[in-house]
């Protein structure tokens, strides 16, 4: 068993595609920085669904003391100083996974 | 790559453990039903965050196309059916992955 993580945002009007990428910049570095991540996927809603969320990221990791040290951890911090500000709405949720993926 | 469905739901006041337990047993039984469903994940919410939603869905499939043949596969619509009446709030996006994990 495996612990998921998973946060939706809807970005504040007149966030700019820049503002976006560098969103994907911040969290691309992660996985590298924050060994508890075993899977670690996110990026911009497809378009193709109804009123959906704009920015979606699944976090996998082994169970809440991972989860923990992924939250806590200061590039994952700072990852969140840059979301923040860009933010509307957030939706969120930790589930229990079979495994890590 | 592959496509990331996440749905994450609220439920309404009142809604008991018996009509949660009764979703997830019509989710359970998608991914036989399903075979574009590549992983299929879902549960309540670990109670471990703050302001997070109650349940979590994420389904993995290869394609626009899987994804469409899941959204419209009528065991899936029956599904909806059990959940939908339970719903005080709906979140969702489809995202790219690097895998079907």
């Amino acid at each position: 068993m495996a612990l998921r993580h998973i946060a939706l945002f809807r970005w504040s009007e007149g966030t700019t595609p820049a503002q976006v990428a560098e969103v994907e910049e911040v969290l691309a570095r992660l996985p590298e920085a924050i060994p508890e991540l075993d899977a670690y996927n996110f990026g911009s809603d497809l378009g193709i669904g109804s009123d959906t969320f704009d920015f979606a990221v699944v976090a996998d990791v082994a169970d809440e003391q991972a989860y923990a040290a992924y939250r806590d951890h200061p590039d994952h911090q700072a990852a969140l100083g840059v979301i923040r500000p860009l933010l509307a709405e957030r939706a969120s949720a930790q589930i229990r996974t079979g495994g890590a993926g």
